[in-house]
């Protein structure tokens, strides 16, 4: 196959890399290293122009954007069952729960971490990561809501990228005065899919430590 | 097929009701009327608990999030060709623009529409608008390159859900000191994405008014 991860270590590569390991395809991770702002990089900005990681060589096809590279996986790769089939009820469920953690949960996170993007004012950065924190709590309880109803995984019984993105997220979340782990369905999913070997190798190879999440 | 539209005029429900026209299915339109804060009302929550627009009955099936939306109306109607397959290259592009439309463009475009939801201290959300509207630039730059490079379409030569998306931004861009329009492919591709009959009749049903972007 010969794919190809540009990473930094817990970035939004965490869900892609849960899922090439997952598949138990063979891949190699390059580093990215953002101490050496090398997400800036001449030639990385060729790979992706938005200097964003992660990045996916796949063949002589390049792709960034977390979420897309999950679907793109678990459509190269159907016999894995990572995702329901194309044109399913559950595929809709995928991309509606996939969707919102993208657009909502992820870019709420990406304000809570870098509130300097929001405004010129550094007086403003505070108050903003304060909002930001609240609005994410809000998001992991809509999470929860979920969960509690129907889970253990985001699409019910069967696990797949929508979960290990969610994982990666329940990570960020870990510095929040009311963090994932902390609500009951959402800290019972934490542990199970934290148990998985596939997970597991993925965290150590980005030389993660405990806690996870 | 049954499929019901929950809308507001212009909001996020413009991506899949342009879907909807090109597939000529049937489906009717339901007002959310938002000047009286339907979208909180308990009926609407128990729809979509977010109480955001849009949301897509389709049969038994709930969905919400308007990428999601798309991409599921798509899978539904193969034979459309407003999607590529999965598990193609096209495929994996497809999935790369439409999450960088949705957690990026759509994302900073609720902010330079609500930047009061990013703070509590009201003197901030001038310089959170301006630093919103800046940002959108930049990232509608990106997708004007992106044109330039391998237009007229997003993908390329073949028409489909990631135009119907970027039409919708386009138009929430529409004024920017610098909006979409300004730009050399993307202008292009506004005249040329507004000149479908299905495109004008989904702006006709939701009773917008020229110009359009």
């Amino acid at each position: 196959m010969g794919y190809k991860l540009f990473y930094y270590p817990g970035n939004a590569n965490l869900a892609p890399h849960f899922v090439l390991e997952e598949l138990g395809v063979p891949y190699e991770l390059s580093l990215v290293d953002r101490t050496r702002n090398q997400q800036k990089d001449p030639d990385y900005l060729r790979l992706n122009p938005n200097g964003r990681i992660p990045t996916l060589v796949d063949g002589e096809q390049v792709l960034y954007e977390a979420a897309a590279i999950c679907l793109h996986l678990a459509d190269r790769h159907p016999q894995a069952g990572l995702a329901p089939d194309p044109g399913t009820r559950e595929r809709g469920e995928l991309y509606k729960w996939l969707m919102y953690f993208t657009n909502t949960v992820q870019a709420e996170a990406m304000i809570y971490f870098y509130p300097e993007t929001r405004s010129a004012d550094e007086s403003h950065w505070p108050a903003i990561k304060r909002r930001a924190e609240e609005r994410l709590g809000g998001w992991f309880d809509n999470v929860e809501a979920h969960l509690a109803a129907g889970g253990p995984y985001v699409l019910g019984a069967s696990y797949g990228i929508a979960d290990c993105f969610l994982f990666m997220l329940g990570r960020w979340g870990r510095g929040l005065q009311r963090p994932p782990r902390a609500l009951p369905a959402f800290g019972r999913f934490l542990n199970l899919v934290g148990e998985r070997p596939a997970i597991r190798r993925a965290l150590e190879q980005e030389g993660l430590t405990q806690p996870y999440f």
